[in-house]
């Protein structure tokens, strides 16, 4: 992405660290989800203390990284990270890139219908009221059609899902995590991040649904609905069936649901007159009961708020918060500059979630060009000022230094 | 204490907050150091949030509190946690004093010597080389007397304990631990924190004990040193008999004693020609194994360190580094300001244990007085920059509404 770019421009090195408890990062290898006792060291916490270390580690191992600034950044739950180690260790940290980072996601900061709010507003956008409308139409017809038999095997039929529906609330979950990956990744360019998906998902998917004419009978929506969901989950056409049983195929998400359960929690809600997603309430009890039974853990819901400051961090520096303004997590994210007097947002328009991060193309918006600029300046800044601190440090040891000899000198 | 005082010039409210475990803020009441299950929740960096709840309470329950800068102040431990609720929670905290706060008391990051050193330095100063000599020969002396059954009784006997010593350790691990208390609360008066004592304990204990003759008999020495220390165990001469299952009667140290044995793990150490204290040696195994026996934990050694910074704080602003340069627990703080170049270390001739926080008395010496003024003239200034910082961001926000509305109006 735009990182391996930027370095090459300044002279940087570039490390990724993979999280605790993602990828082949497993502490306690197959048994780290087993219970308790192995997945309670998944916390932000615990990963912002493992970066330190490995901080550390390099500039101790690493002549050349002895006193080299370090500017954190990531994208989305990355980018929270990115934005709390600043927070945490000012220390290590010289400036940190929060691309689409939800940082308020915790309950009590953010609206939960901010996310689907978000997500109709770029389908009105990019596909359409009449699109819009076919969607909010689905939910209640997809209830109705699959409440027969007949109607889950047509449903099974349409969708082509691998295995038979047996309750029609898990289309219905698939496709609302679908739409709203979609908006997510609503790329103004073929991209493959989540699934491999055509230029802008979101018309793509729309120009299929638009064709509905509300003369025809309610399956053929219900149907053009399919062929269009069907049409990007399979734009690469190496599907047989439909998975319904997860809407990132790239990801595996059982770390992040794990956080969500203990730390991360999200209330999402839907509602409104116009909204893409099925109706849903947020209920943090029920919430707490699906944790219990699926890890047997409670959300800690006051915690995570007071170790990253909740609202309140108008004293942070020396960090951007980037978001795509068409990316439902913006919801949750700092979007308002009064809340970060002293840090920088930067509010992307026609961009999807961390779109600034992704290797510059052509098709990319003049806004995302104009925000990685930004972004550049303010590292080249951040390291600049990061340099005259450390000389200042020297000089100021020095004298010290000086004084002491002087005073041993009598 | 100087707060006190401070508050009335500065028209401010003082808020003392007990800590989670210790007086009567027990979680779980007489089980609260049952078990892991129990005392887990005792930890620096849970405390330093309930800190944060609690200015959060104060702020939104009383108007006149919620735009009021807050000042951390404390001393030793409290001095520590003063010091990191600024460094980690610099939204919150406008500044700290960090009277006496050995912030370095972890492993590898001070000398385990130190705090025996600088305590011998102390008696040096206060009771001359003629008591030091004394005190160290003393060790193999009772070591010598309390080898055979009548020594043991002759020990009892002389130091007047409670109950008759079955190991000659008890007696020593008891003496290296008043010693160490005396030479932190050599104030220069009367006082009682820890144990009632007179003014500078050091001199006091030593007067007493210089007077031994080396032509005398060794039992001699024992008796001196043994009167000496009863005379000020027993300074207000309430005792029938010497405890010597506690060296500081006024505190409960079982919350101390757990929290080296998780995370405040203390190296202490003893060697070298001059020395006061018995000789000892620091073992992190051992101490581990004590720990388990005791408690059934091990120390968590990284964690806090990672957790605080270590030694790389050169970046704090607005904390105050005070110490007393005849507090042994000096060698464990910060006393030099090139590790701090953006925060204040003032060091403090002849004060003992954060003498700076103590009620002013005429007997101080010119040098904590001058202290006293600067933490004053510190304080007012970051009140000051707070302020300002406040209103820049109201500023600030005005403008942005202003634009918005401009925006709105088109």
């Amino acid at each position: 992405g735009f990182i391996w770019k930027l370095s090459q421009e300044l002279n940087a090195s570039v490390v990724f660290a993979e999280h605790r408890y993602y990828g082949t990062s497993l502490p306690f290898g197959n048994n780290s989800f087993k219970d308790r006792q192995h997945f309670g060291y998944l916390t932000a916490e615990q990963a912002l203390a493992d970066y330190v270390l490995l901080i550390n580690q390099l500039k101790a191992n690493y002549s050349c990284f002895a006193s080299s600034p370090v500017i954190a950044f990531g994208g989305s739950y990355g980018g929270m990270l990115s934005a709390w180690i600043r927070q945490k260790y000012p220390n290590q940290i010289a400036g940190a890139i929060a691309s689409s980072a939800p940082v308020w996601l915790f309950p009590g900061l953010s609206d939960c219908n901010g996310f689907s709010m978000t997500a109709t507003n770029s389908f009105l956008k990019y596909g359409g009221e009449n699109c819009v409308k076919n969607i909010q139409l689905s939910w209640s017809n997809i209830v109705d059609i699959g409440q027969s038999i007949d109607g889950k095997e047509l449903l099974t039929h349409m969708f082509n899902i691998c295995t038979p529906l047996t309750d029609v609330q898990n289309i219905i979950d698939y496709l609302s995590d679908i739409l709203g990956t979609i908006s997510m990744v609503n790329y103004p360019y073929p991209a493959n991040f989540l699934l491999a998906l055509p230029e802008w998902p979101v018309k793509y998917l729309c120009t299929n649904l638009s064709a509905y004419d509300p003369q025809q009978p309610v399956v053929t929506r219900i149907s053009l609905l399919a062929k269009a969901i069907l049409s990007l989950t399979n734009y690469t056409g190496n599907q047989t069936c439909l998975d319904i049983s997860t809407s990132s195929p790239s990801l595996d998400t059982t770390g992040w649901d794990l956080q969500t359960c203990m730390e991360m929690t999200t209330p999402m809600c839907a509602s409104g007159p116009v909204n893409i997603m099925p109706p849903l309430n947020w209920d943090l009890n029920s919430f707490s009961i699906s944790c219990q039974n699926r890890f047997g853990v409670s959300p800690r819901v006051e915690w995570p708020k007071v170790e990253f400051w909740s609202k309140s961090v108008h004293t942070i520096t020396n960090i951007i918060f980037s978001n795509g303004e068409i990316d439902p997590w913006s919801a949750l994210s700092i979007t308002n500059n009064s809340y970060v007097p002293f840090a920088t947002v930067i509010n992307i328009s026609d961009a999807a979630h961390h779109l600034d991060l992704r290797t510059p193309n052509p098709a990319d918006p003049q806004s995302v060009i104009k925000a990685r600029e930004i972004e550049k300046q303010k590292i080249i800044q951040w390291i600049k000022e990061w340099k005259i601190k450390y000389k200042l440090l020297k000089i100021f040891n020095g004298i010290r230094s000086f004084i002491s000899l002087l005073d041993y000198l009598g």
